[in-house]
């Protein structure tokens, strides 16, 4: 089962992809919400589906209309630093015995199509192509082997950075939240849509259609996981929490040159079995510190 | 002004302090709101005061009949590392040119006189007093001049830390949001209260009377305008948020031999013209990760 958030008419809502189109859930007599989707979604489906399919054609969205959003609100958005081989030794930077995690406020995210911003204080906005997690089922302390049993699913994350701000000090959360500099979506597939603890997937990114990373799910240092009961050690997670895993090699900032992204390109993020994520760059803004 | 955010029955309230009583602001006819009081407390207070004056005694609240709160919910908190020059010394970690930040979530702190947790998975929780800033009116980009504008007071924060997480990678995120390891309060104090910046206060923790940090806000790297303006230039801020300024030389991991706390402890943090902060330390529990 497939979802997006979307933005229409001034309020959030879900649509529900049946054979490729995108379906109202509020046309339904009786919408389960994000979280009755988020903890059960699977077992739902076949209900669900079959009372989609009799809807008027007027449930189909047309994309045309709508702005997609994040597929969470995201309460909590833990990232994982450093957590592929490949860009741990691209970053010559000390490899961890435990995950590396850091925060993104939810402010910094836009959905599928929408445009990243490069901040007007910086010139080095850098695409991160990533997997995130999305919590389905509240959870306290997780050992690994339970820890997939709270995953409702998947999505695409552009954990776009901004350097020039991330290693001003030691710890990354400026670079890492400027508003409107990740991406996260088009949709969250549920778990039961993909090989267990979404392992052996590629993921690929590109700006303008150039590749830039390529990489698989299972070059991952620490896997969903573990990753999950190590952040549930800490902090205790609702449904809707997110746990973004980390990016592979290719980034713009190890590169010689350096390859930042720039106004008017487009960067995409593919994951196998979960689709595209595209984001447009906007122009820069002028600095206004008022 | 003075208020404190308190549990009672079920649901939080704010209390206004008046010649040493907590008095109910939901006993007035038309109390206003947290947002009133972040926008504007000093222009209200004269006006508060004068009906808050005439409330019958069953508007004064008893100690014992309520937990305190942190004084705001605390949408975003930003905390700075090593912003204090003696601290930054104690900890030879390399110094920065422009604030050093991490994020805690909201969960991680009670109010005054509530117990701190030692994580089932630690033995090494640290205390750091720290001053608190709050903000009051929503902001972008500020410059260091017009920063001040935005703070409606500050408050104590005990920015209590696991070491051994905080240092299992280069980011310090674990280490700082385990649930119940910070502490906030007990009253706002708005900014009229205070010398302007809450500069030259002196800020004192100590153990069980023991005195461990002895410093002044006068020693901070960046001051409180210098650290909103740079939060804002990354992050939209709106009243409630919280930048957290840093500790003092004296945190116990730096010690030889180190000094933890430890249950039963009681963990005092004193500032100049904000009072005191005190939070019992509660026994571990044992690790269940399920």
């Amino acid at each position: 089962m497939r979802w997006s958030r979307y933005w229409q008419d001034g309020k959030d809502a879900i649509g529900i992809w049946l054979d490729g189109d995108l379906l109202r859930l509020d046309a339904l007599d009786l919408p389960p919400g994000l979280d009755l989707l988020l903890a059960d979604g699977p077992a739902l489906a076949p209900d669900l589906y079959r009372h989609l399919r009799r809807l008027p054609g007027d449930a189909l969205l047309n994309p045309q209309e709508f702005s997609f959003l994040p597929p969470v609100p995201g309460r909590k958005i833990l990232c994982a630093g450093l957590n592929y081989h490949s860009h741990a030794l691209e970053t010559a930077m000390p490899s961890v015995d435990f995950p590396n995690l850091f925060i993104r406020f939810s402010d910094t995210l836009v959905g599928h199509g929408q445009a990243l911003q490069i901040p007007p204080v910086s010139t080095q906005l850098d695409y991160e192509g990533e997997l995130a997690v999305v919590i389905g089922k509240a959870a306290g302390p997780l050992a690994p082997e339970n820890a997939l049993d709270h995953v409702a699913g998947y999505t695409i994350f552009n954990d776009a950075s901004v350097r020039d701000f991330q290693f001003r000090g030691s710890q990354w959360t400026l670079g890492k939240n400027f508003p409107a500099t990740g991406g996260c979506g088009p949709a969250l597939v549920t778990a039961d849509e993909l090989p267990r603890g979404a392992h052996g997937l590629f993921l690929q990114t590109e700006i303008d259609g150039v590749l830039l990373q390529d990489g698989n799910t299972a070059d991952m240092i620490f896997d969903v996981a573990a990753l999950v009961s190590a952040v549930s050690i800490v902090t205790p997670l609702a449904a809707g929490d997110m746990i973004v895993t980390g990016t592979p090699a290719g980034v713009g900032f190890t590169r010689q040159p350096p390859r930042f992204l720039r106004p008017g390109e487009i960067c995409t993020v593919r994951i196998e079995g979960l689709g595209a994520l595209i984001n447009p760059v906007a122009p820069a803004l002028r600095s206004r510190a008022g």
